[in-house]
C-alpha cells in the first residue's frame, strides 16, 4: 500500500462522554490505519496573568505548532465569570469559519431525505461582537459589526470550500433589506468573490426565506455562506434536519492555518463513563478533519464504515434507536474498516 | 338567531391577487352571516408634504376610526427610494405585535402532523431600528435597539394571548448569552411578566435550539415570544412547517387598539386576474380577526368550513394539490358555512 507520513493531531478530548467517544474515534482510526498521532491536551480555560482568561499555555502550543485538532464537547462555563470555551477558542485561533457539512444518513429516520447542504458561518463578528451599551435607563443598544475583510474572508473560503469538496453552488444569505450598510457589505464582498470563481454558481436569499424554504424543502440547498447570527441559527436548524447534533459534524477553519474538528453536542453527564455515548459527531468530525488534511481516502473508508454500520440497524447506541454500547458501536464500525483491506 | 352590531373593517386588497381573494373572504363572510361591513381602502404610500412616503390620509383615517384592519398583499417597492410597505404600515399603526398561529392543517401533506403553535414577534425596535454607520472604511455597525417598553408591551402582549386563547404556556427566544444587554433585557421583561401571569406555564430557550428543536419536533412548543429579527425567522421557518405562507394567517396588533390581519404570500403577478389564487392565508387572518374582535362563533364556522374544504381534497386550487378554480374553493367554502346552518 501507500505510505504516509505520520501527521500529528492536538486531541482534546473534553468533559463529560468527551474522553469515551475520543476513545471511540482512535481505535477506529487505528483500524483505519490513519496515518494520524494524537497529541492529548486539556484546554479548560485558566487565569492568566493580568487575570485575563485564556487557554493553558501547553495546548496553545500543541495547536500551534500541529495546527490540527480534533476537539470533543466542554462543559462551559466552569464558574461564574468564566468565558464560554467555544467562545474563548474562537478568538484565541482566529477561527474564522465554521463548516458544517448536513448529509441525511440513510437509516436513521428524520422527517427529511437526500439532504446534503454545508453551512459555512463567519465566527468572528457580526452579532457576536460582545460590544453593548446602555444609552439611557431603559434603551440597550447591542453592535453587530461587519468589515470588509472578514466578509471577503469568509466569501472566499466558501468559493473554495465549493471548488475544494465538488459542490456547485454557494447561496449568500441575508437581511441586506433591513441591514443595509452591514449585511449590504457581506454581499457586496460574496458578490465579488462570485465574480473570482465563475465555475459556482451563486445566489443570495433573505434568512428568512431560507428558512421557510429549508423546512419545505431542504435538497434545493448546497454551500450557504452567512454572517455569524444568521451561521448559528441555521447551522443548528440544519443539523436538526438530519438528526441533531449528535449525528453532525463541524469543523473551525482559522488564521495560519490552524482548523479544529469537533462534535458540537454536549457533555451528556448522565451518562458519561457509562459506556452509553455515541461518537458519531466525533467520528465524522474526525472524517472532516481527514478529508482537510488531504487523506480522502482514509476519510472515504472510515465514513462508508459508519454509514454502514447505522444503515444495518444491528449495533447502535441508544440514541441512534437500538441497545448497544459505544465500545460495541465503535467495535462494528473497526470491523467493518478492517473488512475493507 | 343571537344579534349581532355590524361592525366596520378597513379592507386594504392589495396587489396582484389581492383583490381576488378578498372577494373570496367577502363572499364567505356573506354566507357566513359575519356582522363585518367592508370599507375598501388604499394604502400604497405617497410622498406627503415635505417629501416623506405616507399611506393616503383616507387610508389612515379609516384604520384610525375602524382601528381593525384586513390586508392582501402589497407590490413594494414601488419604486426606487419607495419604503417598504410592511415596514411604513408597521411605523404609522405602531403595530408592536405579529401574530402568526402556525397549525398543521388536516389533508394537506408536509413533513410534519400536529404543529399548533403561535410565535409573537416584537415588530417595532431590534434589528429593524434602521441606525447604521460606517466607522472606518470597510468597517460598518448596524445597531440592535431593545427598549425596557417595548419588551415589557410585547411580553404582556404574550402572556394575555396565551390566556386569551387557552394556550399553556410562553416561551421566550433569546441569544442573551452573547447579547448580555440587549437580549438580557428583553428576557427580563418576559420573566417579569411570567411572574404576573402564573397560571401559564414559561420558559427560556436560546434561539439557536428552538430552530433545531423546531425541526425535530414541533409539538413540543406552544407560544413562543421574542425580539424583532429572530421573530422574522421563527415565523417564516413554522410558516413552512404547515405548507409555506399560502396557508399561513397573520395579524399585526397594534397600540391604541387597532389590528391588521392579513396573508404574508406575495402578490404572484404570474396567476393574478386569472382565477387562480388560493385565498386560504387571508381567509384564516379573517378568521383571527373575528377571534380578535370577539366574534368566536363566526370564526369557527369559517375555520372549519375552510379546513374541511382542504381535507376533503375535491376542490382544491393548484396550489393546494387541486384543479379548481379560487371561486370553485370559494364556492365550496360557502357552501358549507351555510350548510351548518
Ligand atoms: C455557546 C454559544 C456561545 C455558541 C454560539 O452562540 O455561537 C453555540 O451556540 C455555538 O453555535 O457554538
Ligand atoms: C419585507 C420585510 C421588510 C419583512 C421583514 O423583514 O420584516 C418581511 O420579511 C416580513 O416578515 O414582513
Amino acid at each position: 500500500g501507500k505510505m504516509f507520513d505520520m501527521q500529528t493531531v492536538t486531541l482534546i478530548p473534553g468533559d463529560g462522554i468527551g474522553p469515551e467517544i475520543s476513545t471511540a474515534v482512535m481505535r477506529i482510526f487505528e483500524a483505519a490505519k490513519a496515518p494520524i498521532q494524537w497529541e492529548e491536551r486539556n484546554v479548560t480555560a485558566i487565569k492568566g496573568p493580568g487575570g485575563k482568561w485564556m487557554i493553558p499555555p501547553d495546548a496553545k502550543e500543541s495547536m500551534d505548532r500541529n495546527k490540527i485538532g480534533l476537539k470533543g464537547p466542554l462543559k462551559t462555563p466552569i464558574a461564574a465569570g468564566h468565558p464560554s470555551m467555544n467562545l474563548l477558542l474562537r478568538k484565541t485561533f482566529d477561527l474564522y469559519a465554521n463548516v458544517r457539512p448536513c448529509v441525511s444518513i440513510e437509516g436513521y429516520q428524520t422527517p427529511y431525505t437526500d439532504v446534503n447542504l454545508v453551512t459555512i458561518r463567519e465566527n468572528t463578528e457580526g452579532e457576536y461582537s460582545g460590544i453593548e451599551h446602555l444609552i439611557v435607563d431603559g434603551v440597550v443598544q447591542s453592535i453587530k459589526l461587519i468589515t470588509e475583510q472578514a466578509s471577503q474572508r469568509i466569501a472566499e473560503y466558501a468559493f473554495e470550500y465549493a471548488k475544494n469538496n465538488q459542490r456547485a453552488s454557494v447561496t449568500a444569505v441575508h437581511k441586506a433589506n433591513i441591514m443595509r450598510m452591514s449585511d449590504g457589505l457581506f454581499l457586496r464582498k460574496c458578490r465579488e468573490a462570485a465574480e473570482k470563481h465563475k465555475d459556482v454558481k451563486f445566489t443570495e436569499m433573505y434568512l428568512d426565506t431560507v428558512c421557510l424554504n429549508m423546512v419545505q424543502d431542504p435538497t434545493q440547498f448546497d454551500v450557504l455562506v452567512m454572517p455569524n447570527l444568521y451561521g448559528d441559527i441555521l447551522s443548528d436548524l440544519c443539523a436538526g434536519l438530519i438528526g441533531g447534533l449528535g449525528v453532525t459534524p463541524s469543523g473551525n477553519i482559522g488564521a495560519n492555518g490552524v482548523a479544529i474538528f469537533e462534535s458540537v453536542h454536549g457533555t451528556a453527564p448522565d451518562i458519561a463513563g457509562k459506556d452509553m455515548a455515541n461518537p458519531t459527531a466525533l467520528l465524522l468530525s474526525a472524517v472532516m478533519m481527514l478529508r482537510h488534511m488531504g487523506l480522502r481516502d482514509h476519510a472515504k473508508k472510515v465514513e462508508t464504515a459508519c454509514f454502514d454500520t447505522i444503515r444495518d440497524k444491528k449495533v447502535l447506541t441508544k440514541d441512534l434507536g437500538g441497545n448497544s454500547k459505544c465500545s460495541e458501536f465503535t467495535e462494528a464500525i473497526c470491523q467493518r474498516v478492517r473488512d475493507m483491506d
